[in-house]
Protein backbone atom coordinates (compact mmCIF):
# COMPACT_ATOMS: atom_id res chain seq x y z
CA UNK A 1 0.00 0.00 0.00
CA UNK A 2 1.45 3.38 -0.70
CA UNK A 3 2.05 5.43 1.98
CA UNK A 4 0.68 8.58 1.69
CA UNK A 5 1.28 10.22 4.82
CA UNK A 6 3.21 12.94 3.14
CA UNK A 7 -0.09 14.40 1.68
CA UNK A 8 -1.70 17.12 4.06
CA UNK A 9 -5.09 16.04 3.15
CA UNK A 10 -5.67 12.33 4.14
CA UNK A 11 -6.73 9.71 1.46
CA UNK A 12 -9.81 8.08 0.01
CA UNK A 13 -9.41 4.40 0.07
CA UNK A 14 -11.63 1.95 -2.24
CA UNK A 15 -12.66 -0.95 -0.56
CA UNK A 16 -14.35 -4.05 -2.43
CA UNK A 17 -16.58 -6.58 -0.66
CA UNK A 18 -16.90 -10.28 -1.22
CA UNK A 19 -19.43 -11.41 -3.89
CA UNK A 20 -20.80 -14.19 -1.58
CA UNK A 21 -20.20 -15.77 1.93
CA UNK A 22 -18.47 -19.01 -0.05
CA UNK A 23 -15.88 -16.09 -1.23
CA UNK A 24 -12.21 -17.58 -1.59
CA UNK A 25 -11.56 -13.79 -1.75
CA UNK A 26 -11.17 -11.72 1.96
CA UNK A 27 -10.34 -8.81 3.53
CA UNK A 28 -6.49 -8.44 3.10
CA UNK A 29 -4.71 -6.80 6.06
CA UNK A 30 -3.54 -3.86 4.21
CA UNK A 31 -7.42 -3.34 3.77
CA UNK A 32 -8.30 -3.80 7.99
CA UNK A 33 -5.45 -1.28 8.24
CA UNK A 34 -6.72 1.26 5.81
CA UNK A 35 -10.16 0.91 7.42
CA UNK A 36 -8.86 1.24 10.66
CA UNK A 37 -7.30 4.34 9.76
CA UNK A 38 -10.48 6.14 8.66
CA UNK A 39 -11.93 8.42 10.50
CA UNK A 40 -15.19 7.70 8.07
CA UNK A 41 -16.35 5.00 5.89
CA UNK A 42 -18.76 6.11 2.83
CA UNK A 43 -21.35 3.06 1.73
CA UNK A 44 -24.68 2.57 0.10
CA UNK A 45 -26.56 1.16 3.33
CA UNK A 46 -24.93 1.36 7.27
CA UNK A 47 -26.77 -2.10 8.15
CA UNK A 48 -25.47 -4.41 6.04
CA UNK A 49 -21.48 -2.74 5.65
CA UNK A 50 -21.78 -3.12 9.53
CA UNK A 51 -22.30 -6.76 8.74
CA UNK A 52 -19.63 -7.20 6.35
CA UNK A 53 -17.44 -5.60 8.62
CA UNK A 54 -18.56 -7.66 11.83
CA UNK A 55 -18.51 -10.78 9.55
CA UNK A 56 -14.39 -10.03 8.18
CA UNK A 57 -13.41 -8.92 11.28
CA UNK A 58 -15.49 -10.38 13.97
CA UNK A 59 -15.80 -6.63 15.45
CA UNK A 60 -18.59 -4.38 14.91
CA UNK A 61 -16.63 -1.36 13.80
CA UNK A 62 -13.73 0.61 14.58
CA UNK A 63 -12.81 3.20 16.84
CA UNK A 64 -13.46 6.31 15.13
CA UNK A 65 -15.38 5.43 12.39
CA UNK A 66 -18.53 7.05 11.45
CA UNK A 67 -20.96 5.31 8.52
CA UNK A 68 -21.99 7.72 5.62
CA UNK A 69 -24.59 6.45 3.50
CA UNK A 70 -24.43 7.63 -0.28
CA UNK A 71 -28.02 8.95 -0.89
CA UNK A 72 -28.95 9.05 -4.27
CA UNK A 73 -31.55 11.52 -3.97
CA UNK A 74 -29.53 14.52 -2.14
CA UNK A 75 -26.14 12.94 -4.31
CA UNK A 76 -24.23 16.06 -3.09
CA UNK A 77 -24.66 15.95 1.12
CA UNK A 78 -22.19 12.32 1.17
CA UNK A 79 -19.85 14.13 -0.98
CA UNK A 80 -19.54 17.52 0.79
CA UNK A 81 -19.00 15.59 4.56
CA UNK A 82 -16.80 12.91 3.09
CA UNK A 83 -14.53 15.99 1.40
CA UNK A 84 -14.16 18.16 4.46
CA UNK A 85 -12.92 15.40 6.46
CA UNK A 86 -10.38 14.13 3.66
CA UNK A 87 -9.19 18.14 3.40
CA UNK A 88 -8.69 18.05 7.06
CA UNK A 89 -6.42 15.23 6.56
CA UNK A 90 -8.37 12.21 7.65
CA UNK A 91 -8.71 9.10 5.56
CA UNK A 92 -12.15 7.95 4.27
CA UNK A 93 -12.87 4.90 2.82
CA UNK A 94 -15.53 3.72 0.12
CA UNK A 95 -17.26 0.56 0.76
CA UNK A 96 -18.97 -1.39 -1.78
CA UNK A 97 -22.25 -3.20 -1.29
CA UNK A 98 -20.70 -6.35 -3.37
CA UNK A 99 -17.99 -6.57 -5.56
CA UNK A 100 -15.95 -3.26 -6.49
CA UNK A 101 -16.82 0.25 -5.69
CA UNK A 102 -17.42 3.05 -8.46
CA UNK A 103 -17.85 0.40 -11.33
CA UNK A 104 -21.48 -0.76 -12.01
CA UNK A 105 -21.70 0.76 -8.39
CA UNK A 106 -22.18 4.53 -6.49
CA UNK A 107 -19.77 6.21 -5.70
CA UNK A 108 -17.76 7.54 -8.70
CA UNK A 109 -18.53 11.46 -8.25
CA UNK A 110 -17.38 11.40 -4.96
CA UNK A 111 -13.47 10.18 -5.93
CA UNK A 112 -13.91 12.61 -9.00
CA UNK A 113 -14.28 15.31 -6.17
CA UNK A 114 -11.34 13.82 -4.61
CA UNK A 115 -9.50 13.79 -7.88
CA UNK A 116 -10.82 18.00 -8.26
CA UNK A 117 -9.01 18.47 -4.94
CA UNK A 118 -6.12 16.99 -5.29
CA UNK A 119 -6.44 14.15 -2.79
CA UNK A 120 -4.90 10.97 -3.58
CA UNK A 121 -7.18 7.97 -4.35
CA UNK A 122 -5.98 4.50 -3.37
CA UNK A 123 -8.42 1.51 -4.97
CA UNK A 124 -8.36 -2.10 -3.56
CA UNK A 125 -8.05 -5.40 -5.43
CA UNK A 126 -11.28 -7.25 -5.02
CA UNK A 127 -13.51 -9.00 -6.62
CA UNK A 128 -15.67 -8.00 -10.06
CA UNK A 129 -18.48 -10.22 -11.45
CA UNK A 130 -18.58 -9.17 -14.78
CA UNK A 131 -14.74 -9.21 -14.85
CA UNK A 132 -14.21 -13.08 -13.14
CA UNK A 133 -17.52 -13.75 -16.12
CA UNK A 134 -15.45 -12.48 -19.06
CA UNK A 135 -12.24 -14.38 -17.77
CA UNK A 136 -14.31 -17.36 -17.49
CA UNK A 137 -16.00 -16.93 -20.66
CA UNK A 138 -13.62 -18.05 -23.42
CA UNK A 139 -14.46 -14.86 -25.27
CA UNK A 140 -12.59 -12.50 -26.35
CA UNK A 141 -11.04 -9.99 -23.57
CA UNK A 142 -8.89 -8.20 -25.65
CA UNK A 143 -12.03 -5.63 -26.37
CA UNK A 144 -15.04 -5.46 -24.49
CA UNK A 145 -17.84 -3.04 -23.60
CA UNK A 146 -20.15 -3.36 -20.15
CA UNK A 147 -23.23 -2.24 -21.03
CA UNK A 148 -24.98 -2.70 -16.86
CA UNK A 149 -28.52 -3.24 -17.25
CA UNK A 150 -30.52 -3.56 -20.61
CA UNK A 151 -33.80 -1.52 -21.11
CA UNK A 152 -36.76 -3.31 -19.22
CA UNK A 153 -39.33 -2.14 -22.05
CA UNK A 154 -39.36 -5.34 -24.62
CA UNK A 155 -39.44 -3.14 -27.59
CA UNK A 156 -35.99 -1.68 -26.11
CA UNK A 157 -34.46 -4.69 -25.08
CA UNK A 158 -34.98 -6.13 -28.63
CA UNK A 159 -33.13 -2.83 -30.34
CA UNK A 160 -30.62 -3.47 -27.97
CA UNK A 161 -29.72 -7.03 -28.82
CA UNK A 162 -30.02 -6.55 -32.01
CA UNK A 163 -27.53 -4.25 -31.86
CA UNK A 164 -25.04 -5.53 -29.93
CA UNK A 165 -25.15 -8.91 -32.43
CA UNK A 166 -24.52 -6.54 -34.98
CA UNK A 167 -21.43 -4.94 -33.16
CA UNK A 168 -20.40 -7.89 -32.45
CA UNK A 169 -20.15 -9.19 -36.15
CA UNK A 170 -18.72 -5.98 -37.16
CA UNK A 171 -15.69 -5.67 -34.90
CA UNK A 172 -15.51 -9.12 -32.85
CA UNK A 173 -15.74 -7.00 -29.42
CA UNK A 174 -17.54 -9.14 -26.38
CA UNK A 175 -20.66 -7.26 -24.88
CA UNK A 176 -21.39 -7.56 -21.16
CA UNK A 177 -24.29 -7.24 -19.56
CA UNK A 178 -26.28 -8.10 -16.43
CA UNK A 179 -29.49 -8.85 -15.08
CA UNK A 180 -31.90 -9.10 -12.13
CA UNK A 181 -32.44 -12.23 -11.04
CA UNK A 182 -36.05 -12.89 -10.96
CA UNK A 183 -35.60 -11.46 -14.98
CA UNK A 184 -32.89 -14.07 -16.18
CA UNK A 185 -35.14 -16.14 -17.90
CA UNK A 186 -37.14 -13.61 -19.62
CA UNK A 187 -33.33 -11.90 -20.85
CA UNK A 188 -32.31 -15.17 -21.88
CA UNK A 189 -35.73 -16.32 -23.64
CA UNK A 190 -34.78 -12.91 -25.80
CA UNK A 191 -31.53 -13.82 -26.73
CA UNK A 192 -32.31 -17.14 -28.22
CA UNK A 193 -34.77 -15.20 -30.36
CA UNK A 194 -32.64 -12.34 -31.92
CA UNK A 195 -29.02 -12.81 -31.62
CA UNK A 196 -27.60 -14.90 -34.60
CA UNK A 197 -27.18 -18.63 -34.54
CA UNK A 198 -23.23 -18.23 -34.89
CA UNK A 199 -23.18 -15.77 -31.70
CA UNK A 200 -21.47 -16.99 -28.33
CA UNK A 201 -23.50 -16.22 -25.15
CA UNK A 202 -21.87 -16.83 -21.97
CA UNK A 203 -23.88 -16.93 -19.06
CA UNK A 204 -22.23 -16.82 -15.28
CA UNK A 205 -24.24 -17.64 -12.32
CA UNK A 206 -23.62 -16.99 -8.82
CA UNK A 207 -19.89 -16.37 -9.25
CA UNK A 208 -17.99 -17.56 -5.65
CA UNK A 209 -21.34 -18.87 -4.41
CA UNK A 210 -21.81 -22.93 -3.99
CA UNK A 211 -24.02 -22.77 -6.92
CA UNK A 212 -21.80 -20.96 -8.90
CA UNK A 213 -22.26 -22.02 -13.06
CA UNK A 214 -20.13 -21.04 -15.91
CA UNK A 215 -21.23 -21.77 -19.47
CA UNK A 216 -20.37 -20.84 -23.10
CA UNK A 217 -22.18 -21.91 -25.96
CA UNK A 218 -23.17 -20.70 -29.29
CA UNK A 219 -26.45 -19.32 -29.08
CA UNK A 220 -27.45 -22.30 -32.10
CA UNK A 221 -25.64 -25.17 -29.15
CA UNK A 222 -28.19 -22.65 -26.18
CA UNK A 223 -31.21 -23.76 -28.44
CA UNK A 224 -30.78 -27.55 -28.24
CA UNK A 225 -30.50 -27.59 -24.35
CA UNK A 226 -31.83 -24.62 -23.24
CA UNK A 227 -31.30 -22.77 -19.88
CA UNK A 228 -33.86 -22.71 -16.89
CA UNK A 229 -33.34 -20.74 -14.51
CA UNK A 230 -34.85 -22.31 -11.59
CA UNK A 231 -33.26 -20.26 -8.77
CA UNK A 232 -33.10 -16.91 -9.14
CA UNK A 233 -29.66 -16.00 -8.71
CA UNK A 234 -27.48 -12.92 -9.73
CA UNK A 235 -26.28 -13.55 -13.36
CA UNK A 236 -24.20 -11.87 -15.95
CA UNK A 237 -24.58 -12.32 -19.73
CA UNK A 238 -21.88 -12.14 -22.33
CA UNK A 239 -22.08 -12.39 -26.34
CA UNK A 240 -19.13 -12.49 -28.42
CA UNK A 241 -16.74 -14.79 -30.11
CA UNK A 242 -14.31 -16.67 -29.69
CA UNK B 1 -14.22 -22.69 -3.86
CA UNK B 2 -16.59 -24.81 -5.52
CA UNK B 3 -16.37 -28.78 -5.22
CA UNK B 4 -16.07 -29.95 -9.09
CA UNK B 5 -14.87 -33.73 -7.65
CA UNK B 6 -18.35 -35.10 -8.64
CA UNK B 7 -17.24 -33.92 -12.23
CA UNK B 8 -15.26 -37.04 -14.15
CA UNK B 9 -13.15 -34.43 -16.08
CA UNK B 10 -10.76 -32.17 -14.59
CA UNK B 11 -11.00 -28.77 -13.38
CA UNK B 12 -9.98 -25.49 -15.44
CA UNK B 13 -8.39 -23.16 -12.71
CA UNK B 14 -7.53 -19.49 -13.60
CA UNK B 15 -5.14 -18.27 -11.63
CA UNK B 16 -4.21 -14.30 -11.41
CA UNK B 17 -1.01 -12.81 -10.38
CA UNK B 18 0.03 -9.73 -8.66
CA UNK B 19 0.65 -6.19 -10.35
CA UNK B 20 4.14 -5.76 -8.49
CA UNK B 21 6.10 -6.78 -5.72
CA UNK B 22 4.33 -4.48 -3.51
CA UNK B 23 1.12 -5.32 -4.40
CA UNK B 24 -1.00 -5.97 -1.25
CA UNK B 25 -2.86 -8.84 -2.88
CA UNK B 26 -1.13 -11.82 -2.58
CA UNK B 27 -2.06 -15.68 -3.60
CA UNK B 28 -4.75 -16.80 -1.30
CA UNK B 29 -4.90 -20.20 0.52
CA UNK B 30 -7.37 -21.35 -1.99
CA UNK B 31 -5.23 -20.42 -4.68
CA UNK B 32 -2.27 -22.36 -3.24
CA UNK B 33 -4.82 -25.29 -2.92
CA UNK B 34 -6.16 -25.14 -6.50
CA UNK B 35 -2.41 -25.28 -7.66
CA UNK B 36 -1.40 -28.20 -5.24
CA UNK B 37 -4.38 -30.46 -7.12
CA UNK B 38 -3.07 -29.13 -10.55
CA UNK B 39 -1.10 -31.54 -12.14
CA UNK B 40 -0.02 -28.97 -15.29
CA UNK B 41 0.36 -25.17 -15.15
CA UNK B 42 -0.39 -23.37 -18.53
CA UNK B 43 1.91 -19.85 -18.51
CA UNK B 44 3.01 -17.35 -21.01
CA UNK B 45 6.60 -17.91 -19.90
CA UNK B 46 7.64 -21.04 -17.63
CA UNK B 47 10.52 -18.89 -16.13
CA UNK B 48 8.64 -16.31 -14.85
CA UNK B 49 6.15 -18.22 -13.52
CA UNK B 50 8.27 -20.08 -11.82
CA UNK B 51 9.71 -16.86 -10.27
CA UNK B 52 5.64 -16.01 -9.28
CA UNK B 53 5.80 -19.33 -7.47
CA UNK B 54 8.82 -18.81 -6.21
CA UNK B 55 8.11 -15.61 -4.69
CA UNK B 56 5.05 -16.01 -3.36
CA UNK B 57 5.29 -19.87 -1.86
CA UNK B 58 8.77 -20.14 -1.33
CA UNK B 59 9.37 -23.13 -3.49
CA UNK B 60 10.51 -23.81 -6.58
CA UNK B 61 7.40 -25.70 -7.49
CA UNK B 62 4.58 -28.38 -6.62
CA UNK B 63 4.64 -32.05 -6.34
CA UNK B 64 3.57 -33.25 -9.78
CA UNK B 65 2.77 -29.63 -11.41
CA UNK B 66 4.47 -29.18 -15.19
CA UNK B 67 5.09 -26.13 -17.28
CA UNK B 68 3.28 -25.91 -20.75
CA UNK B 69 3.90 -22.45 -22.23
CA UNK B 70 0.89 -20.97 -24.45
CA UNK B 71 2.77 -20.59 -27.93
CA UNK B 72 1.69 -17.80 -30.10
CA UNK B 73 2.97 -19.35 -33.48
CA UNK B 74 0.78 -22.88 -32.43
CA UNK B 75 -2.07 -21.62 -30.97
CA UNK B 76 -3.25 -25.38 -30.58
CA UNK B 77 -0.80 -27.49 -29.27
CA UNK B 78 -0.93 -26.48 -25.67
CA UNK B 79 -4.39 -26.46 -26.00
CA UNK B 80 -4.49 -29.65 -27.25
CA UNK B 81 -2.03 -30.92 -23.96
CA UNK B 82 -4.17 -29.22 -21.48
CA UNK B 83 -7.31 -30.66 -22.65
CA UNK B 84 -6.23 -34.34 -22.51
CA UNK B 85 -4.97 -34.11 -19.03
CA UNK B 86 -8.38 -32.56 -18.08
CA UNK B 87 -10.11 -34.91 -19.86
CA UNK B 88 -8.15 -37.64 -18.07
CA UNK B 89 -9.25 -36.39 -14.91
CA UNK B 90 -6.65 -33.82 -13.73
CA UNK B 91 -7.09 -30.55 -13.42
CA UNK B 92 -5.01 -27.58 -14.95
CA UNK B 93 -4.21 -24.38 -14.15
CA UNK B 94 -3.95 -21.23 -16.26
CA UNK B 95 -1.19 -18.34 -14.78
CA UNK B 96 -1.02 -14.75 -16.25
CA UNK B 97 1.91 -12.99 -16.02
CA UNK B 98 0.85 -10.30 -13.72
CA UNK B 99 -3.35 -9.17 -13.39
CA UNK B 100 -5.73 -11.96 -14.12
CA UNK B 101 -5.41 -13.86 -17.33
CA UNK B 102 -7.78 -14.12 -20.55
CA UNK B 103 -8.64 -10.65 -20.30
CA UNK B 104 -5.89 -8.11 -22.20
CA UNK B 105 -3.94 -11.31 -22.08
CA UNK B 106 -3.61 -15.07 -23.56
CA UNK B 107 -6.04 -17.85 -22.49
CA UNK B 108 -9.29 -17.55 -23.68
CA UNK B 109 -8.70 -20.21 -26.78
CA UNK B 110 -8.26 -22.75 -23.65
CA UNK B 111 -11.29 -21.48 -21.96
CA UNK B 112 -13.61 -22.02 -24.54
CA UNK B 113 -12.11 -25.49 -25.15
CA UNK B 114 -13.14 -26.20 -21.90
CA UNK B 115 -16.67 -24.90 -22.40
CA UNK B 116 -16.54 -26.77 -25.55
CA UNK B 117 -16.17 -30.44 -23.90
CA UNK B 118 -18.06 -29.75 -20.79
CA UNK B 119 -15.41 -29.04 -18.59
CA UNK B 120 -15.77 -26.94 -15.24
CA UNK B 121 -13.78 -23.78 -15.26
CA UNK B 122 -13.35 -21.81 -11.95
CA UNK B 123 -11.74 -18.27 -11.65
CA UNK B 124 -10.23 -16.56 -8.75
CA UNK B 125 -10.55 -12.92 -8.38
CA UNK B 126 -6.98 -10.98 -8.33
CA UNK B 127 -5.98 -7.61 -10.28
CA UNK B 128 -6.75 -5.80 -13.14
CA UNK B 129 -4.85 -2.84 -14.14
CA UNK B 130 -7.96 -1.35 -16.18
CA UNK B 131 -10.35 -1.76 -13.52
CA UNK B 132 -8.21 -0.20 -10.43
CA UNK B 133 -7.87 2.48 -12.99
CA UNK B 134 -11.76 2.88 -13.44
CA UNK B 135 -12.63 2.55 -9.99
CA UNK B 136 -10.46 5.03 -9.01
CA UNK B 137 -10.76 7.32 -11.98
CA UNK B 138 -14.57 8.95 -10.33
CA UNK B 139 -15.31 8.65 -14.61
CA UNK B 140 -18.63 6.82 -15.52
CA UNK B 141 -18.21 3.15 -13.91
CA UNK B 142 -21.77 2.27 -15.11
CA UNK B 143 -21.15 2.07 -18.88
CA UNK B 144 -17.47 1.35 -20.44
CA UNK B 145 -15.57 -0.13 -23.02
CA UNK B 146 -11.94 -1.59 -23.46
CA UNK B 147 -9.44 -1.13 -26.60
CA UNK B 148 -6.42 -2.76 -25.41
CA UNK B 149 -3.51 -0.95 -27.19
CA UNK B 150 -4.57 1.57 -29.74
CA UNK B 151 -2.80 1.68 -33.00
CA UNK B 152 1.05 2.50 -33.75
CA UNK B 153 0.31 4.44 -36.34
CA UNK B 154 -0.21 7.87 -36.24
CA UNK B 155 -2.89 8.46 -38.72
CA UNK B 156 -5.35 5.36 -37.65
CA UNK B 157 -4.32 6.80 -33.78
CA UNK B 158 -5.51 10.07 -34.29
CA UNK B 159 -8.32 9.14 -35.81
CA UNK B 160 -9.27 6.63 -33.28
CA UNK B 161 -8.86 9.15 -30.39
CA UNK B 162 -11.29 11.56 -32.54
CA UNK B 163 -13.75 8.65 -32.72
CA UNK B 164 -13.49 7.72 -28.75
CA UNK B 165 -14.12 11.28 -27.99
CA UNK B 166 -17.52 11.47 -30.15
CA UNK B 167 -18.48 8.13 -28.39
CA UNK B 168 -18.03 9.72 -25.33
CA UNK B 169 -20.15 12.65 -26.33
CA UNK B 170 -22.83 10.67 -27.99
CA UNK B 171 -23.30 8.02 -24.90
CA UNK B 172 -21.30 9.29 -21.71
CA UNK B 173 -19.45 5.57 -21.74
CA UNK B 174 -16.15 5.88 -20.46
CA UNK B 175 -12.97 4.40 -23.00
CA UNK B 176 -10.41 2.63 -21.76
CA UNK B 177 -7.04 2.10 -23.29
CA UNK B 178 -3.16 0.96 -21.98
CA UNK B 179 0.69 1.59 -23.88
CA UNK B 180 3.43 0.31 -23.32
CA UNK B 181 5.88 2.37 -21.15
CA UNK B 182 7.87 3.92 -23.44
CA UNK B 183 5.02 5.63 -25.70
CA UNK B 184 3.26 7.01 -23.18
CA UNK B 185 4.01 10.63 -23.66
CA UNK B 186 3.59 10.37 -27.46
CA UNK B 187 0.11 8.64 -26.69
CA UNK B 188 -0.47 11.27 -23.79
CA UNK B 189 0.18 14.15 -26.07
CA UNK B 190 -1.62 13.31 -29.21
CA UNK B 191 -4.59 13.13 -26.23
CA UNK B 192 -3.90 16.56 -25.46
CA UNK B 193 -4.03 17.30 -29.15
CA UNK B 194 -6.87 15.60 -30.56
CA UNK B 195 -9.30 15.30 -27.76
CA UNK B 196 -12.06 18.08 -26.67
CA UNK B 197 -11.24 20.37 -23.57
CA UNK B 198 -14.56 19.48 -21.93
CA UNK B 199 -13.73 15.69 -22.22
CA UNK B 200 -11.73 14.34 -19.07
CA UNK B 201 -8.50 12.07 -19.25
CA UNK B 202 -7.55 9.84 -15.96
CA UNK B 203 -4.10 8.43 -16.43
CA UNK B 204 -2.58 6.03 -13.65
CA UNK B 205 0.77 4.92 -13.69
CA UNK B 206 2.22 1.71 -11.52
CA UNK B 207 -0.64 0.39 -9.90
CA UNK B 208 -0.43 -1.13 -6.59
CA UNK B 209 3.67 -0.51 -7.05
CA UNK B 210 5.34 2.20 -5.31
CA UNK B 211 5.19 4.74 -8.12
CA UNK B 212 1.70 4.56 -8.26
CA UNK B 213 0.20 7.70 -9.64
CA UNK B 214 -3.75 8.00 -10.45
CA UNK B 215 -4.84 11.45 -11.57
CA UNK B 216 -8.09 12.72 -13.48
CA UNK B 217 -8.46 15.84 -14.94
CA UNK B 218 -10.74 17.94 -17.88
CA UNK B 219 -8.00 17.71 -20.89
CA UNK B 220 -8.51 21.93 -20.18
CA UNK B 221 -6.94 21.31 -17.06
CA UNK B 222 -4.27 18.87 -18.49
CA UNK B 223 -3.18 21.46 -20.56
CA UNK B 224 -2.40 24.05 -18.32
CA UNK B 225 -0.13 21.27 -16.46
CA UNK B 226 0.95 18.69 -19.05
CA UNK B 227 2.13 15.25 -17.87
CA UNK B 228 5.99 14.41 -18.32
CA UNK B 229 6.51 10.70 -18.23
CA UNK B 230 10.46 10.61 -16.49
CA UNK B 231 10.00 6.72 -15.75
CA UNK B 232 9.19 3.90 -17.82
CA UNK B 233 6.18 3.24 -16.06
CA UNK B 234 3.11 0.76 -17.40
CA UNK B 235 0.35 3.18 -17.91
CA UNK B 236 -4.13 2.75 -18.02
CA UNK B 237 -5.58 5.68 -19.75
CA UNK B 238 -9.40 6.51 -19.66
CA UNK B 239 -11.37 8.85 -21.67
CA UNK B 240 -14.49 9.81 -20.01
CA UNK B 241 -17.18 12.26 -18.46
CA UNK B 242 -18.16 12.09 -14.66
Amino acid sequence: MKDNSTSSSGCLYLIPTPLSAESEWVFSRPIEDALKSSSMLVCERIRTSRRSIKYMFDQDSFDLLTFVEMNKHEANDYIEIAKKALKSGKNVSVLSEAGMPCVADPGHRLVLEAHRSNIPVHPFTGPSSFMLALMSSGLNGQSFAFHGYLSRDQDKLNSALRSLDKEIKKNGSSQIFMETPYRNQKLFDSILRLVSNDTYLNVSMELNGQQELIKTKSIRDWKKHPMIFKDKLPAVFILGQP
